[in-house]
């Protein structure tokens, strides 16, 4: 996200201190970046290499750097619990998101896929995403603009039991607690063949998710879930981090098949 | 890849049937796929419904899909143990590979990563692939040829000690066992700042790796490995798989500093 | 199980060959072991050190060991899943189940809990295992009588339906397919603040049996599973292995609240 | 530990309270237990069923339990890190650990595998516990006197590097960062085909430890870990914990074999 060497106003950076969070900016000149461990001007960012360290008011260095899409997901703000780096990034994969794809998602949440969508697709590619609740996706549509992928995003607020304004759509994503109750929409949205995607927190509804889709003649139905396990990075002493995430949810795909393929199938019983 | 709701003459289509792998073809008027349950006719599944059922000649069941960059990734000829979805995954979003970047990799292996990558970054993007065994990059070239990716990467075989063409990549990536050998020819190749990558299976490579990568003044290294865990999709039985993958491999990620911080540091010590 | 230095008649020993399973044998003067690696002498065997490398009549070594209790679960005759040694050995901390003890399990199934149970009760502990398929009972008894351990236990054949013979029981284990059937059962057997626990493989069984347990004032209730990990014993090359067991079951616990308790209980509600 | 169904002088028992830690006491007629939810008197325990629930002064509910051997390790008072109850499981199976056995382990630590030791081997077996730091031992005595199994444990102040006072031990266990530096001192105490084992947070000290183990003529090397995932016990919302623990150590086993099978050995090279 940017490129060349040197980093220039509108660019996203990232500062990396020794200690905390890293901060993430549009640069933008005659502005300031204010931290705990000091403040630094804008100015004296733009125009440096990519990669320089720079000390605050106070003394304390930091790195600047181009933020990696992980990192900008992990920075995001946020009012509800978002996707990790190790679900979206299967996601993706799975569902083949890429370059110039029509992707729809529900509900927005903070906007963490949201974001990895409208990067993954690209400028020739669009996200469609849908929530109900208004001031969640206030806030979604800030975390997208603030790292300029708005105009690959078109937020509606609206019960999705209304159904959906596309038509044909190659993927569609759903993070909410009862998608069973929206797959009839999601038949009309996702074009035949189209790969539908989900995460849920617990075994019980994803016991109930499977049964919908099985009635609603989704078919390739696969569940799992990915464990994301770091190490201290030291070579003399390599071993686990003392802690790990157990649990972000289960994550379930499927293939929508075409109404005809449902008839076949239906005359077949 | 691909769109539209039916399937045409040179898209690349999956036949999933009730048992077996998927096969995964491109279509060709007057061509036609030999199964063990049966041959079909590509003049059968052109101008078809993407979700369709179709019946081979023995007629037995085939659903027609557009494939999954997931799918096309398990389903590629192989000389060489192929990187894994839920590692490839995360790879692209924590080197925040999206369209329009170039990237760079080595080795080539028979082309799992060519292929993710090729994908991820689009028409405007470009892949530089290296790798010193030919006939292990002409089987990876054949595969994404085959995918229609080709003119997205440029193969080179050569040993990389002998260095790297480009400069300026925002991300590189190593699937080879002695990464360390070659981290003077990776920083040369990086933009400031740009993404490290390389996946090494034992945890002795990742020690060296360590070590070799803090000589070379790469900064924020991160080691971690990804486990993912099948379920049986069966609503009524839900359960994790009675086997999984017990290893892939650690993925080791870091960021290269620029030639002045690298100075920068120095003084300070 | 056994002690001293040496080998002596009516001892269980095992053999290790470089490849194969191991052999557990009782040692008994004039028998004779047969391997598709040659024929050894018992009597060869006896007055041996334990440790020593012995060779079959076709020159193949073997080393002549004392059994742990893993390797004489893993060498179970079996006609049923078996319990694995992860499980076991958490199951025995978990429920507090050491010598004197007091035990009750059903179904028996192969007998690979009742031997632990049996080992880890001692001589002055017992074990009382039920189960309602006769032939099933008959391959655990033989079982746990090969391994000594036949006067430590009380087989019984019964369907649990119509209750237990014992009162006041430290631990009762379950390895069924429906516990939640048989906690009036359970409660009568087992002594106030005794320790219950089950293994189920599916999260649908593990529900149903978390709700049963709620309703009939069991409390503490601890639901967990235990992965285990191999690695390749190679010091210059370690790793994990490539495939691992990805499920066995979820373990259940919880404790037996007292008749008076429960009244308490009721009382406040 | 204990037996029968009411609770009496000198018992151990466990207060479970809504909230909070389990309190592990010894009933002693007279004291009194003081908690952040009141004071309960023992004389109001004394002769109480186990599984009753009292209340505090403050009228705070507490369910009189007999504890677990689990319990009684995570309560332990330590100044060391503490064998987990999911690894103490294992080593004991994996070791054959039970009663009447006479095992030895060093370093005591803050006694957590000493208990659990003491505990499985009965009063008929020993437990010989090596320890260099004598403030560490004294915790680990107090400990083990706490829990009444004193008798069972015989702990010395020393550097093993000097030896064992012991011969012919069936088992011995290293909870120590560099057990390859006493791997002479161990197989001089084991007898031949005795088990070893040890815990290694770190990769680097596994591979040590393979080497050496190799170089000395022990065999049947096993290297594996343990992962422990705590489920939310809720019928309609289950699912795995946030959180789980990410790493405790690496779990090494192995036998020793007899001088003969390494002087045989050594005649093959």
């Amino acid at each position: 996200m940017g490129s060349g060497e040197i980093s220039k106003d509108g660019d996203l950076a990232q500062l990396l201190g020794a200690r905390g969070k890293p901060i993430t900016v549009r640069l933008k000149s005659g502005e300031r970046v204010q931290s705990t461990h000091g403040i630094l001007q804008h100015d004296d960012l733009i125009g440096l290499k990519w990669g320089m360290r720079v000390k605050s008011h106070l003394g304390k260095s930091f790195t600047l750097l181009q933020p990696a899409l992980d990192d900008l997901i992990r920075g995001l703000r946020r009012n509800t619990q978002i996707l990790y780096p190790k679900d979206i990034g299967y996601i993706l994969i799975s569902m083949g998101i890429g370059p110039g794809q029509k992707v729809l998602e529900a509900g927005t949440g903070s906007g963490a896929l949201t974001v990895a969508l409208a990067y993954a697709v690209g400028p020739e590619g669009h996200v469609y995403s849908y929530e109900k609740r208004p001031e969640t996706q206030t806030l979604a549509h800030s975390n997208v603009e603030g790292l300029g992928l708005a105009d690959r995003v078109t937020f509606t607020v609206r019960d999705i039991a209304e159904g959906f304004d596309e038509r044909g759509v190659q993927a569609l994503y759903f993070d909410l607690p009862n998608p069973q109750d929206y797959l009839t929409q999601a038949r009309e949205a996702l074009q035949a063949g189209g790969f539908f995607g989900a995460i849920l927190p617990t075994t019980n509804q994803v016991s109930i998710l499977i049964s919908a889709l099985k009635k609603e003649h989704f078919s390739f139905i696969e569940v799992s879930e990915i464990l994301h396990r770091y190490y201290n990075a030291n070579a003399r002493r390599l071993r686990p981090a003392d802690t790990m995430t157990g649990h972000t949810g289960y994550l379930v795909f499927a293939r929508r098949l075409s109404a005809d393929a449902v008839d076949q199938e239906r005359g077949k019983l």
